[in-house]
């Protein structure tokens, strides 16, 4: 594509927002370095919030973050004093068991998990076996002659998501399960470089993790999260909404916005977390959103008289 | 390349092996699973190097396991009842300590190690400063609040190599110092995906921990072990041999078979390690190897009368 065709992004204006939100009838939020950074809220969010509501918009939340369950999550939410339901959250956690039920994994097939109790649960409530995440954090893996390490053969999927506790142990666990396992289904919850697992900065992501299980297994993942479009599949069972009537708003070109274009929604890149706006106007950035702002409470900002 | 002009690996017998050992001057082995595997020395192995040095064969031991220095891979092969000078063997730790001496690595700036003792030793041998390491496998990163991860503005290039105590201190540390520190190189000692790290299987490689920090980076590394080129540098300097009259023997096609070829050796791989017959002979395989055996002591079985 030439510069004469490639798509411009516009700067959230006054003159624009009215019309963006005429267009569209949901907004999807992406949350960290969106609705917040780390554990604390991004300033007049939830003023934000209630101004969609009250417009009448549906509000989701479409997160990469596969730490928490939906359940966590609402909780989260509640904590930082704003309503939002389990129905309305959509984790690359939740996108995993999902994506195991979807594919009739059988029942008597365990999965093994490397990353967060929000795993782990979201599994549980599908109705599967899962085994390793936080309970694996502690454990040792030493190289020791005549000594095998021993995995569970009926592990049928590897899920890798967020992984602050990741440790060799995990490591070889998960690539014996990929390699030796007939089968082995090898799902990441999502690729995120890094993401603001703080307030003040960045941290390795997903990305890390599953990338690491690359390296030793040499094979590529099944990715759940965005960009992918598996998560949009069941919030359409859930919402009687058009794409096209959605706008999908987030920190990250490659993984929010993509996701957003993938799906056919508008898009509106928020510069508050991991994309800056050097990283946006850089000729070599391909991912253009319809729309930029500095922040998610512009739109609520911008809309005051 | 088209079937009929594919190079052809001939299964190593009575009848080419005189030819072989005629054609070259010095053989270059790998040494997991093919001197040893894990702690067990491959059986045989002292008769056949005891018969090549008798025959006036140089031999050189090139490995991408970085855990060790030459020192300490000395020390091993004396504790196995083989006598190897340090001169003899070119280790990946070495690799990289050369790395930055060769590119004049500034002596004020310092060296963040992702991986074991036996990088920090060669790089403190070659003056330069190590940090991180074995001392950081028991540290914690946790997602506080306000808390900001520091990290030495002095280090100028992260190494990476096999680390069985990774953990995510040390994958943090390493990230912000590649993406923050102005000019930071990433260095991989290797990309072996796994190893023979113990007698009875695999465990992942350092292109386990490569990829990781290949993932919350975005960085791709200068690799110094094999197949780079790099160490056969070092080794002609010690050596006054042509590569042509050299011999690489090694289990794995992507790092020793590559390697052996890229420097313009003759290569033989051995099936006492990663790569498996069916591996060899599959038609996916683009990398044959001049000759191939069971176990590295077959240059010595097939010399008998």
């Amino acid at each position: 594509m030439n510069s004469a065709t490639q798509p411009i992004s516009h700067l959230l204006s006054p003159h624009n927002t009215p019309d963006l939100l005429d267009s569209v009838d949901a907004f999807l939020f992406d949350c960290d370095g969106v609705i917040w950074k780390g554990e604390s809220l991004i300033d007049g969010v939830p003023q934000t919030l209630d101004f969609l509501r009250s417009k009448g918009k549906k509000l989701v939340f479409v997160t990469n973050n596969s730490t928490k369950s939906r359940r966590q999550y609402a909780k989260k939410f509640h904590s930082l004093g704003i309503s939002v339901t389990e129905d309305e959250i959509f984790s690359s956690s939740f996108a995993a068991a999902m994506f195991l039920k979807v594919n009739k994994f059988p029942q008597d097939k365990k999965v093994y998990v490397i990353g967060e109790e929000g795993i782990l649960e979201e599994l549980q409530l599908a109705g599967f076996t899962g085994l390793g995440g936080p309970e694996d954090g502690q454990k040792t893996a030493e190289w020791k002659p005549n000594c095998l390490f021993e995995h569970d053969k009926s592990v049928g999927a590897v899920v890798v998501g967020l992984d602050p506790h990741i440790n060799y142990y995990k490591l070889q666990y998960g690539t014996l399960c990929i390699r030796e396992n007939p089968g082995c289904l090898f799902i990441a919850t999502n690729r995120d470089a890094v993401g603001h697992m703080t307030n003040l900065q960045e941290w390795p992501g997903a990305g890390c993790m599953v990338a690491a299980i690359c390296g030793s297994t040499q094979k590529e993942p099944i990715v759940v999260g965005k960009p992918s479009t598996f998560m949009m599949e069941f919030l359409l069972k859930k919402f009687n909404l058009s794409c096209s009537r959605m706008c999908m708003v987030g920190d990250r070109l490659d993984t929010d916005i993509l996701f957003g274009q993938n799906t056919g929604c508008r898009t509106l890149l928020v510069i508050s977390g991991c994309t800056t706006l050097p990283d946006l106007l850089d000729p070599s950035n391909k991912i253009q959103p319809d729309y930029y702002t500095s922040k998610v409470t512009d739109i609520f900002e911008l809309m005051r008289p």
